[in-house]
């Protein structure tokens, strides 16, 4: 009990890591040691998870086995696909992946703890099923195969979703969102994971957590706020307007700003903005793109903030054809991987996570019966 | 990015709070100032959960509006009763109420933030419908009512497991407990719930971490693994013996040990011991509590480890007729006041959890190509 009070643990390292390095001097964003540039610019999504979950990168032979098995694991259960048909049309999609992961640890518990990396690959290939099983139900009274051959989860996702082979662009776009989506240290979902895992319990309830805190607007939810901003302009002019009279009621604006990166840019907001103008041009959404750099521009230019993560992926997503609620569940998908990295390590590591408080309530009160307060 | 790791967050000071205190000098274990020893002792689980929800013990009027309100709530939408029958009958009960809750969170989810009392009561009155509701349908093919006029918790999740208005003994036990387990500060559950919480996230994907980070055997699943122990032996010179051999084997002895009790007992402890002495005498388990009391002798003379809340709930509720996987969710029946208070309290004055991690991970990486690896 010693020690004053951090709100929010700012600044408390609250243990080590071997995953990830989120703006170090002299190695930005890197997981596993290699630069998040080199990551996005060379590998699928798939390389990435490898290495998040095994700790390097993957040989040929690897690679090739870790996409079979994704591939062979996208199959859900008949008792998931009746609890998704049971969880209204109207449902957050977030509350989509918190109840079909719980759903699905209750169906498929970890066999033992030697069993983790399997464990984590079936979540992995099955979370974007159990969203769009859930969603082409409930719109359209689809009963859908949640399997593909895609061999790429990006492209299988926007398989699933658009019930067709996904053109190259929108595909290449989504896999390198995946890929700077997929890890950053202990933000507060992984936190989340983190703590769970520390009672020792089971795979599925860490993940279920993780997916709970990441719906938070101040988390994962601020991509679909981003969107819904974007959205709202017509026009970069108007955009500037609007946004100037936001700051001057000091409106919080979603998709700018975080905990780490303060001084310096989020490394992952350049390479998602880049893929945002690529895709601007290949799709005809040019004045989208104009409207969120004006944003962006204003932002900068008054509060000195910066964009996060969530930004230009709000604009990206959108020009891939994906409806906005579903954006914070591509979050997790990719997410889901930076997530059983975590739980594995904690696993191996940690110890259990209880801290303290600081207590600021009543003095000892004496008990007074119910009839004589 | 300051100070030295601190693995568990041992000692940090997380917050403030003004719900309870835990081991504080002067005011040991109170909730809201009120000492857990005259709570147990003077009210019912309801009064209590009205002071954590509410911050004061409730008049009169308050109380009864309050009763009245909770047995109202109880009955549980047929789309939430579905996903029960779907949920495999050979699931840990805990999968069940991680689901159960993060399902009624997609039905019913909180309308608005000043309906979180609301919110609260609700799922507070569910909790043990869904548990049983799913128990008695996979073990005996009924589909139970999960509604009764019980005034108080515990009488009406004994009413709902025998399918009878319950005995006054067991009845006062359970009660007991609730209100012993209600509350227990920054445990890793309830830190658990509050880092969900302060992305400003909804009410039920906290309760849903909270209850997955609870399932662990370093947690609430503490009380389940003391049974199993305690199970095994037919005497108490036996149990000396074992218990004995285990610590010798420096394996870890269930229900001993707190990260914050450790120079004192657990005052929860006493209380449950009490009770299941006198339980003990009432339903002629005195062999059971005298296993118990020299397992505890041994424990605190060898390894000056005393028991906590666990320990003896463990028997008290094998007293009570519960089957022992329904034990740890029972302390989520009484804790989820506790979650609730917390909620609350991080929502009004929280900010974003957020920590940092120390990197100890490969140094800067060059990216080579998947067949040059």
């Amino acid at each position: 009990m010693t020690g004053k009070t951090v709100g929010g643990l700012e600044g408390i390292v609250a243990d080590q890591t071997s995953i990830s390095t989120v703006g170090k001097v002299g190695m930005g964003l890197s997981y596993r040691g290699y630069s998040i540039e080199d990551l996005a610019r060379e590998t699928d999504f798939e390389e990435v998870a490898y290495l998040l979950l095994y700790g390097d990168l993957p040989k040929r032979s690897e690679l090739d086995g870790f996409r079979e098995r994704i591939i062979s694991f996208r199959g859900l259960p008949s008792r998931l696909r009746n609890i998704l048909e049971q969880v209204p049309a109207e449902a957050h999609p977030m509350d989509v992946l918190r109840t079909g992961c719980s759903a699905l640890g209750s169906m498929e518990p970890e066999p033992s703890p030697g069993d983790q990396l399997k464990t984590a690959e079936r979540l992995l290939a099955t979370l974007p099923g159990m969203l769009l099983y859930w969603h082409h139900f409930h719109t359209a009274g689809k009963r859908i195969d949640t399997e593909s051959d895609e061999p790429r989860l990006a492209c299988h996702f926007l398989n699933l979703l658009h019930g067709r082979s996904p053109d190259r662009e929108p595909c290449n776009a989504v896999n390198v969102s995946f890929i700077i989506y997929a890890e950053h240290e202990f933000n507060a979902s992984t936190f989340s994971a983190r703590v769970t895992t520390s009672t020792r319990t089971d795979y599925h309830s860490a993940i279920t957590a993780a997916i709970g805190t990441l719906k938070g607007p101040l988390h994962g939810g601020a991509n679909e706020e981003a969107m819904k901003l974007i959205d709202r302009f017509g026009t970069p002019e108007e955009a500037e307007q609007e946004i100037l009279r936001m700051l001057e009621r000091k409106e919080r604006i979603m998709g700018f700003g975080h905990r780490v990166y303060k001084e310096q840019p989020d490394p992952r907001s350049d390479i998602i903005k880049d893929w945002s103008g690529r895709l601007a041009e290949a799709t005809g959404h040019q004045l989208l793109f104009r409207i969120s750099e004006r944003i962006d521009d204003v932002v900068r230019r008054e509060k000195r903030l910066f964009p996060n993560v969530d930004f230009y992926s709000a604009s990206l997503y959108h020009m891939c054809g994906i409806p906005t609620p579903m954006f914070t569940p591509l979050f997790v998908f990719a997410r889901a991987a930076g997530w059983s990295a975590h739980i594995i390590e904690q696993r191996a590591t940690g110890r259990l996570i209880r801290p303290t408080a600081e207590y600021i309530g009543p003095e000892p009160r004496k008990f007074v019966p119910v009839d004589q307060r």
